[in-house]
């Protein structure tokens, strides 16, 4: 049999170079959007609906719902919440439905939604969950890095890059995207991962907004057991495959 | 003094996300455009003038004028010569002009043109003379992949990585882009220049076409000491700065 593919398209700028039909989608986007809709699953939330603009927000109303937001690493005006894995405990978000929007992450899902197979979103916190789906799942599929405002991330490309190491055998590792990700993967441990994302850009931008507890958790390996999958508009924990 | 800044961008879909403005920029198609550009000029030809289209080439009329173009990787008809090193030695090219047109490499110098301050073209086989230019020259520099269509490609990537590791003590690395390339080169290394860009898709590409010789070439460091800029819309070897 025919080893299915994965691919990385290193940032939303790309994806119009990139065939997403009827492929698995992995949205990617660590520092914090797939991080946090990671916590938020993980702590008893029924869903997360992913929306593009602020403006939309507000218009999906009804019962036990959030609102959340992020724009430029912070909570914008009139949102009562952000886009902080520590802002969804399982006493706020047990039973509870958070319509989100982020700089990146949301606007991947928006995009990914036109072809893609299936939409799952991934991060270090959810990382063997992402790469046992993927496995089980055997199709040819897209890490998709959300990177920051169409730009090329470190942070986000990493985790491509894990997710090719551990996949390399079962998949064909196809075009030089994902190459690049393995080797920045390969050279991020000898430092440590932590230490390596130091260098990224969003990181910093982040550290001014004094939040370097959340970029420590977004870089944790395996915090949740949870899959986060696109069905019907909604992000919800995905029962099937484990 | 502050230093320079030293970013890379990573394909010409993601030009209109970086600033060029009053900067250096190093054109990068190491498959093959701008190390062809290295053996015309260092062969003795007057000028390199590059097109953006294959019609607009013949629109250019004079003396001594040799008209190549690549598409795909290969010759369209019509053309007497193509993308290959090998295509011009010094007996063809002494004092003549080439009119060059290319899939990627002349169309990055296309887009540069607009608000860069100097514009250069780099390819392993002129390395340490574009890295030599750099250093002396002390302004902020963005290395710029020519990639394939729009895509990234691993071996542009790889060249902006080796210029990174060179110049990382006099320049600011800038931007996460430039950390990743550099990262990828220091992998490159570990297996060998060739071995590694084996793994490109643009050099899978090639090697169908039978031209294994080319690709060798293009990854060889320092055949030449020229360094190509562009002044009155042609690449020209320049002589200041050594």
């Amino acid at each position: 049999m025919k080893k299915p593919s994965l691919e990385c398209c290193l940032t939303p700028s790309l994806s119009e170079l990139t065939d997403f039909k009827n492929k698995n989608v992995v949205v990617i986007d660590v520092f914090r959007a797939t991080s946090t809709i990671s916590a938020i699953l993980n702590n008893g939330a029924d869903a997360v609906i992913p929306v593009k603009d602020l403006e939309d927000c507000k218009k999906i109303s009804g019962e036990n719902i959030l609102y959340a937001a992020e724009r430029n690493g912070q909570k914008p005006p009139g949102f009562e919440f952000g886009n902080s894995p520590f802002d969804y405990p399982e006493n706020i978000v047990n039973g509870k439905t958070v319509v989100l929007t982020t700089t990146n992450g949301t606007k991947a899902v928006e995009i990914s939604k036109k072809n893609a197979k299936n939409i799952i979103t991934g991060s270090f916190t959810n990382f063997s969950t992402v790469v046992k789906w993927l496995s089980n799942n055997k199709s040819d599929t897209i890490l998709f890095c959300a990177g920051w405002k169409g730009q090329f991330s470190l942070e986000d490309t990493l985790f491509a890059g894990a997710v090719a190491e551990k996949l390399q055998t079962d998949f064909i590792l196809e075009g030089d995207s994902i190459t690049g990700a393995k080797s920045m993967y390969t050279e991020a441990k000898k430092v440590g991962l932590l230490d390596y994302a130091k260098q990224a850009a969003h990181f910093k931008r982040l550290q001014h907004l004094g939040i370097q507890r959340d970029m420590e958790h977004c870089l944790t390996f395996d915090i949740y057991n949870v899959l986060p999958i696109y069905t019907d508009g909604k992000l919800i924990a995905s029962e099937t495959g484990f």
